[in-house]
This record gives structure tokens, C-alpha cells and sequence, in this order.
């Protein structure tokens, strides 16, 4: 057994598009690393900016798929993905602040956009390279269409009662128990139902950690396992055997993300294709869109929209920094234009970072509340960027300094 | 139908490994690009040169799985991969960097110091995480010594013989067909009996091209096609069709790399994970391994010895820059040591970049003969190096330039 992600410290590739326009409108991209990492990125980002230089939106959000397969398929680049790791995550960061620069100048915030957006400019959104043979262009426009139905009342509902949400924050690796019970405790009593717990570091002390959630939140609330890919295929198999007895909903990422048919139940995937086949395999429960690893709004609409033609209720990923932030505009949209469903369907929620965030997320009841700021909702405070700017940021240099001591 | 690599312009990130040893002994390793993307693959060198830096090597090589294992698996870069793109890529070169250093200080070519490497030793270096529920520890071990039987004979019938290759240097996309004549007609005095043609960008034209190199070298040898991940499913199932009366050995990448399950015949994979899958899926014919997109010798190891486990035919990528001069080495110690036969396998052959490196490859009679030279025959010239070094390399001063009037 080995770990992973033993020591994050996120940090993040933040992208700023400014523009000439008047009214000084800017769009802000973000995509975030575990702490180091993130270095290149950027480079990555660099390598991609010429594409987004010098550009006239309309022309961009005018032929977006066009835009799209630029920046994914550049003849050059292409080698050092292609649509995965490094590149992807660059691009998911550029595509971020187009989207939310397009808001913006709409006035509206990303999921108000993409509701009222006409279902054939949607689909000129979607690059279906690669996933033609599960989705066509017609098959989402048909899907997006038969969406309109009831729209205007599942809007109002959102509105209303916001989109539902799970908690991740009680129960990270390392926490003590007492801790853990403290949190849980706090959540039950903030009225959240669903709760999902990190496994895979040691059996036992995944059984007991288990074994007082369960007993806190009793045998009707629901709980997820996530194993952040910590096992092989047959250690997998064993170690959830004995966690069966706490009835998880899911088990997440049991092993690698690349393994499609070891795969089980649900899995962060790192581009449309890999989705395409677990679905195709039968090999997923629940689907998880990412916000910063695949390549925006553009590649998680086509995600949406195969995820709907097979049934598959979709629970975003979300934590890390700004996720939280940027797929609630996602799932909301799903809920009002794709799958008008919300069986078995949550989006996850980890309370920390927001502060950093211009237009953080608001949670009622356990629920997301929909945005109301134009936007993707990527725009940081000016003052925390300033702090964290690497390397001449506040905190940056006091931590430089003190390596140096 | 979109086209992929319409501009490929190779570059490398070559990286040297300096020792304080006497003898002045230095390691080189390298990975190359299409062109653009390889300052992101430098960036994550730099990222992670710490794990090299002031280390022994044997300190290093004494544990190579647990060295793998810090680069591959480290706690905070995983996320910017894991295992794939960029930082895979980085990975392999300095992984080959290491082995060309090792091999070098025991004096011998690579290939042989793997065929003479205790197969305890051999597994040793290999990380079987994510793999184990089609090849464990003990399923190597066993391979590698019933490979023992009849070593010495088939190594003294390499280096009389060498290993067949085959050629791909007659069809690229853009050659003209008078240019394409006259390559195919001198490869076939040269010997050649294999030859591979690039396809997918315009389906009369590959009805064309394909029809003249089939004319020309006969019904008896052996033609494959490659058509670079330019297609959908139904596209590739569509174009193959058309092209399956010049009767082609394999269509290779006839989709994305990422999908396992529209997979036919052959591929080239990213990691052990996907090549663990497309072995389990029956979906490979051939499989293609890669000395620089893989996590150098000691992923290859493991993927060699999955395809032995299946008996499928090992037929590995090369071209680039410098994959022949590596990737011989790992073919050559497969037949020796792992697979023991010839049947159905070849290795792909370049004809171009050879003249930057100090170990050239040798091809007599359409085969690979084993480098005799010690190290990995990654070295490059030095005057090379100097001239095309970014961007302080007489080469690079002269295009900057020239972009600057």
C-alpha cells in the first residue's frame, strides 16, 4: 500500500485576461495544484497565451468549439498531452477566464448563461472529437431540447432551495477522533445529511473512524468512502470488504485513474474520452465532472450530456481551491437544462479556501444557493492575491526567508 | 476528421547528470517534443531534479523501485499527472539519464547490463503498483528465469544478426508520390522488407499512396498504416475499411489515446496502467512500447513482461529524436532474456536525427545491431548540444533573430 497526497498545500495557476473593453472587464481562470506543480503550469499557460493574445472574445466565444480544439489539439502541444496532466490543466485554467470574461460582459452568472443559452449555440460549444460514437452533435441537441421542458419551474426551485451538497470537511486522514467527533457533531447540527470520509491509509483505523460517523449520523443518512487511489485492484477488493458493514454509497477513486476496468462505482476522470468509456463499460455509479481538470465549461457540457444519455446521475468533485466555486454554475445548469433530476444526485463541499474569493459560495440547508454575481465566480480578492503572489507576496517571502534561516 | 501533428518541429529536453566520480563519468538522458511544450517538460525537470541532486547512485539504483516510486509518486507533483503527460515525460528523461549513468559506470551497452542483471535484481526495479492483479512480483520472477534457458545463444545470434526493424521513413503525410517512389525503391535495395505509411488526412490521397507502395514492394512484405489519432470511432471503422485491400499488418492510433475500449489493434500508451488494460480488454495485437513517453527502463520492464504474460508481440514505437538509439536496447534485451521469439516482431526505423548523437544506431541488412558503446546511447554531440541549446545555440540566435525582422 502506498499513499498518496501525503503532504498538499495547494496552491494555484491563476490566469487573468484583461481586456480594452470600457467598462475595464477582466476574466479570471483558476486551476490548482497540490503545492508544487503549479510552477508548471504556469509555464504551461504561457505556452498556450498566444492563442488567447490580442483576440477578440466575439470571435472566440463566436467559433468556441473552433477555439476549443485550438488550444487542445495545437499541433505541438498535442505531444505533451494530449488533453491530460500538465496541458489540461493549463487549458482548463485559460478556458475559465473566457467563460467567466463572456458572463461578465452577458451580465449573468455561468449557469444563468448556459440556461439561457440556445440549445445550437450550446452544442457549438462541445468539442465531439473522440466521442462521436456515443454522442453525436445531434443526439445533445436533442437531449439539450427535450431540457426546455419545465425549465422555467426547475429554475425557480434552484432559486429557492438551492442545489444539494455533501460535506467532506469532517473527516480528512489524520484528524483525531476527538476532532473528527467534534466536526461531525457541528455538521449534523448545520443540517448536513450526507458526509463522506478519506480511507485507505491504515484498515483499522479506517474501521473505527467509520465505525463513529456511522454511529453519529445513524443508519439513514448517507455516507461515501473516498480512497484517493491508494490501492491496487485486489487490495481494493479486500479493504472494502470490511468497510461493506458501514454501507457506503460509493467508493471513491479505489486505484489509479487510469484504470478503466478496475475501476468501480466512481472516479475523478482526467478528459471526456476516459468518461466516454466508463460509461460505455458500465463501469460507473455516480460521475464526477471536475471544474479545473477538464478542459472548462467546454468539455464538461459534453460530459453532462453523455452522463444524461446513460442515466448516470452526476455528484461534481469539488474542494481543492475555488472548485467549490466554479462547478455549483455546472451541476445548477445540469439540474435546469440536462438531467432535470436530482435523485441520487449531490455536489460535494469543503469549507475551506473561500475566503479568497470575491464571490464565495453560499450554503443554505446543505445546499448550494445559486450564484447571482455575473461570472464564473473565479475572481479572487485583490488583497489575497497580492499575499500569495509567488515569490513576492507577503506570505511567499516570510516562508523564502525562513528556508533560508 | 481533424488532423493531428500538422506541424511537428522536434525538440528535446536533454538532461546530464553530473557525478563527482573520477573517471569524469556523466549520465544523459532525454525525452523530446514536437516543438513547442518542451520548456513546460524543462520546468517539471527542474521540479524534480531535488530527488537527483547530491543523491548516491548506488543509493539510488540499490532501490530503484522506491527511487521510481519518489518521482513518480511524489505527495504534491501526482496531481499535475500522475503518471502521464508532462511530468511522465520529464520522469523518462531523467529516469534514462540515470540509467545511462549506471550502465556506463558497470562499462556495458544497457541492453546488456539488463541481460546480465540478476532477476531479482531486474525485478527489483520495477514498480508493480496498479498492476498487480495481472502481474505480481513472483509472475515476473518466474518469466525472468525461465527466460534464462537459451540467453546465451540468442544473445550471440544478436550481435551476428541484429533485430529486424522496419521502416517509416518513405511515407510521411506530404511527401510528394515521386518522392515516395524514389524512398520505397531505394529502402528496397537497402534491404527493407517492412514498411510502415502515414494515413488519415485525406482518404483518396491514402488510396493513392497506398496503392503505389503496395505495387512496388509486392504481395510478400509486410505494410502497416499509422494514422496518429486522427479519427472518431466510426470514422476509423469507416477509412479502414477503404484501406483494408492493401492489406496492412496494423492500423495504428486510429483514435485517442486515451480510449481503451475504441482501441484496435495497437497503440501507443502512456503508462503500465493502460497497457495493464488493453492487455486484460484483448483489444492489442501488437504492443508498442516507448523509451520516452514511458517511466524509462523500469516501466518498460514491467509492460514487457505483461505482454509476455499475454503473448502478445512487443513492436516498439520509435523516430523522435533518439528513440531508436534507446528503445533498441529494451527490444533487444526482450528477445534475449523475456520473449524468445521473433515472430510477428519488429522495431520501428527512422532515418533522421541520428547524426546529433555519439552513439548512433547501426542498421545492417534492415535490423537493429546491439550497440556495443557502454551507457543507453542517449549522449548526445557535444557541438550539438552547443549549437542548438535554447536559446543561446548558434541554431536558436538565427531563428530568433530572423522572428524579430
Amino acid at each position: 500500500m502506498v499513499s498518496a497526497h501525503t503532504d498538499p498545500d495547494y496552491s494555484a495557476a491563476y490566469v487573468v485576461i484583461e481586456t480594452d473593453a470600457e467598462d475595464g472587464i477582466k476574466g479570471c481562470g483558476i486551476t490548482f495544484t497540490l503545492g508544487k506543480g503549479t510552477e508548471v503550469v504556469v509555464c504551461a499557460v504561457n505556452a498556450l497565451a498566444h492563442h488567447v493574445l490580442n483576440k477578440d472574445l466575439k470571435d472566440i466565444v463566436g467559433d468556441f468549439r473552433g477555439f476549443y480544439r485550438q488550444l487542445t489539439s495545437d499541433g505541438q502541444l498535442r505531444w505533451i498531452g494530449p488533453e491530460k496532466g500538465v496541458v489540461h490543466l493549463a487549458t482548463a485554467a485559460v478556458l475559465n477566464a473566457v467563460w467567466d470574461l463572456w458572463a461578465k460582459q452577458e451580465g449573468k452568472p455561468v449557469w444563468k448563461l448556459l440556461v439561457d443559452m440556445d440549445p445550437r449555440t450550446l452544442v457549438s460549444c462541445i468539442d465531439f472529437r473522440y466521442i462521436t460514437d456515443v454522442l453525436t452533435e445531434e443526439d445533445a441537441l436533442e437531449i439539450l431540447q427535450k431540457g426546455q421542458v419545465g425549465k422555467k419551474e426547475r429554475e425557480k426551485q434552484m432559486l429557492a432551495q438551492g442545489y444539494p451538497a455533501y460535506t467532506t470537511s469532517c473527516a480528512w486522514l489524520g484528524y483525531s477522533d476527538d476532532t473528527l467527533k467534534q466536526l461531525c457533531a457541528q455538521a449534523l447540527k448545520d443540517g448536513w445529511t450526507r458526509f463522506k470520509v478519506k480511507v485507505g491509509a491504515d484498515l483499522q483505523d479506517d474501521v473505527r473512524r467509520c465505525q463513529i460517523i456511522r454511529d453519529m449520523i445513524g443508519p439513514e443518512k448517507t455516507l461515501m468512502m473516498d480512497a484517493n487511489q491508494r490501492w491496487d485492484v485486489p487490495e481494493a477488493v479486500e479493504w472494502m470488504s470490511k468497510l461493506a458493514k458501514f454501507k457506503p454509497l460509493w467508493i471513491e477513486e479505489p486505484t489509479s485513474p487510469d484504470d478503466i476496468l478496475g475501476h468501480a462505482a466512481i472516479s475523478k476522470c482526467h478528459n471526456r474520452v476516459i468518461f466516454k468509456q466508463l460509461l460505455q463499460a458500465k463501469a460507473l455509479q455516480f460521475l464526477q465532472i471536475d471544474s479545473c481538470r477538464l478542459g472548462s465549461v467546454n468539455e464538461n457540457l459534453s460530459v453532462l450530456l453523455m452522463a444524461k444519455k446513460f442515466e448516470i446521475p452526476v455528484c461534481p468533485h469539488a474542494g481543492g481551491v475555488g472548485l467549490c466555486e466554479l462547478v455549483q454554475h455546472l451541476i445548477i445548469f445540469d439540474y435546469i437544462s440536462v438531467s432535470a433530476s436530482l435523485k441520487n444526485r449531490m455536489c460535494e463541499y469543503v469549507d475551506h479556501l473561500h475566503e479568497h474569493f470575491k464571490y464565495p459560495v453560499m450554503i443554505q440547508r446543505a445546499s448550494y444557493m445559486p450564484p447571482k454575481d455575473p461570472g464564473y465566480s473565479t475572481e479572487m480578492k485583490e488583497e489575497s492575491v497580492k499575499k500569495h503572489q509567488y515569490p513576492d507576496g507577503e506570505v511567499w517571502k516570510k516562508l523564502l526567508a525562513a528556508q533560508e534561516n
